[in-house]
């Protein structure tokens, strides 16, 4: 049963709630969907030039054949596109198409496209509904879920956007067939914080499948996406705006994205987050406050997903993006800590701030700096 | 009491209440709001180059000497300054600031500063609070109440935003005084429309006070102000997306846009709403739904508030225009109706078609074509 996917319903701040379906083959519910929220039975289609023949023409086809007009909306594939320049050529296409209050926009695509994609609705003629179809782990684990939409901008990743809770969310996990094999692994390592922070079991499960999950097996990926996204819903429905509790889903992200950073994002965003984690499990046991042997069973519930980082990235460097943080506060970076693994240790408003004398040595240590 | 002004609490979608505090001197208690909603001590003060040196700076300098660190970000006064341009601009400055999400950012000025303010604070690091600090009639009674948030693109004003409600609204009618006459006439036909669809009674107190308002008498001010907000208040709190209710607030809005946009928007919006909202009251008569001489009693209303369209404004462009209108279903404009001065006509959720022979008529007559 679970193999082969199910539902999730994920409560928002205004009470209402979305669904989250997960299964193989489930992209035939689009179109269903897309008609839902689409009242004037226009919708744009937005994918990016490596997902639109893959799957953002078949997702069109689909809707064209159920009655819905479609307007296509593709974007050049790739982190460079998610600019406030490729939102703002996005939105002109929709206004081109003549789509109104009364249509909705689906996004076909990883990270980047939900992000891009769910911030183009989030603003357009001040907010249309989103149905966002991730392709890739990483977008089904984590970025479609939540209602976090967003740009890149010069001074740094994500600083522009807003909340936007989509109107549905439709993982086909057999969609993940065509997702390149370093974005596999680099997915995954969102699915191991969400066991980290909140699961045990998730991460043992995650071990046990790891194999099958790489080679993108439908059954495999139904039965993990489906508990994550059930662990983050958890998460987020409990504060969407990220005013409290939802900080948790920052673990290993505080180091992650000053590591991210400091590679100029040649490092995989999942790799990073893992060394991230490391780090600030290796922080939180020479604070005492995570139970000692932590950091080396995440390591191992990490094997295989992590690429090490190459001798470029350096300490100082590291250390300096971690003073620019989104998240700190009194000039000081903040991080989440783990209690124990599937725990996290509550502190002032859910992080915490460290010594920089722990700061230091566990960086150099996944940096593999002696 | 009423005239030294006083305090309207609007409910939003969330459940969550904000302020809107009206009365002469009320722009001291700025800095005490900014700091509540400042918890990192920094904000951002946006205002455009001809309010800037005779209200910003002044508001900007009490919040230093109350303890804020204060990021100025001045742009260009006028319309043309709405746009995605200048969004992007002032979110660089903010970010140069290095402001985070422990800031909020307070803009002083007329609708086009509340409207793109409030737009950069909705997207900024995924939404800060914003502080509205209206100065003009049209801001206070209007654009800085309920959330709406903006930029125009080539293809219509507007059409790029967010509902954004702000964390307080700071409506001091001293400001008023630097108003040019020209705006203060056009602001106050807002309230115009805010009494003919809610309170009839408000209506006679405009009249009644329309020199003083004109002249820009704080008390008066205060009080029609107030009492604006105050039905304002009651719409939005019931329907804050505009999703059904708030519709009855474009009242006038449909024809006035149209005239608006065929006048290149050499038009003031107050005008262009006032000829829209004499038109609308023409063809709820014509289709025996707004009671007998509405109009007429309008039209005395609206007396000494509402420029003549020069003779360049062209029936069929204005025509063209309504048939481009954002709430367009299924092809055909929708027009709020009145039932008789101070209560709309229930339509279809709210709003109404129109048969073109009567809409024809009608807006000739307000263009003055014979």
């Amino acid at each position: 049963m679970m193999k082969e996917g199910g539902r999730v319903d994920v409560r928002t701040s205004s009470g209402a709630a979305y669904p989250v379906v997960v299964g193989p083959g489930v992209s035939r519910d689009v179109p269903g969907f897309a008609g839902e929220h689409a009242p004037g039975g226009g919708i744009a289609l937005v994918s990016d030039s490596n997902v639109d023949p893959l799957h953002g023409r078949r997702v069109a086809q689909a809707c064209r054949e159920a009655g819905l007009e479609v307007a296509p909306a593709v974007f050049p594939a790739g982190e460079a596109s998610k600019t406030r320049e490729q939102w703002a050529r996005l939105t002109d296409a929709l206004l081109a198409a003549g789509l109104g209050r009364d249509a909705c926009l689906v996004a076909v695509g990883g990270g980047v496209t939900t992000d891009l994609g769910g911030f183009v609705a989030a603003t357009y003629l001040r907010g249309i509904p989103v149905i966002q179809v991730p392709t890739s782990y990483l977008a089904m684990i984590d970025a479609s879920v939540g209602g976090k939409t967003g740009v890149d901008v010069d001074a740094g990743k994500n600083l522009v956007g807003a909340f936007h809770p989509p109107a549905a969310v439709v993982a086909d996990t057999e969609l993940l067939d065509t997702l390149p094999a370093r974005e596999r692994r680099e997915g995954l390592v969102e699915a191991v914080k969400h066991g980290a922070i909140l699961d045990r079991g998730h991460l043992e499960t995650l071990h046990r499948r790891r194999v099958a999950l790489l080679d993108a097996d439908a059954g495999a990926a139904s039965e993990i996406v489906l508990a994550s996204v059930a662990l983050k819903a958890r998460v987020v429905s409990e504060d969407e705006r990220e005013e409290g509790y939802r900080q948790i889903l920052n673990f290993g992200h505080t180091i992650g994205h000053a590591i991210e950073a400091a590679s100029a994002f040649a490092l995989g965003h999942g790799s990073a987050v893992g060394l991230g984690m490391l780090a600030e499990a290796e922080i939180g046991e020479a604070m005492g406050v995570t139970e000692s042997g932590t950091r080396d069973r995440l390591a191992e519930a990490l094997d295989g997903l992590v690429a090490p980082p190459d001798s470029s990235v350096d300490l100082d460097r590291v250390l300096g993006f971690l003073g620019q943080d989104k998240k700190v506060r009194k000039g000081r970076p903040r991080y989440v800590l783990l209690r124990r693994l599937g725990e996290v240790a509550e502190g002032e408003g859910w992080t915490w701030d460290a010594p920089d004398d722990l700061v230091r040595p566990a960086v150099r240590r996944v940096l593999g700096v002696s």
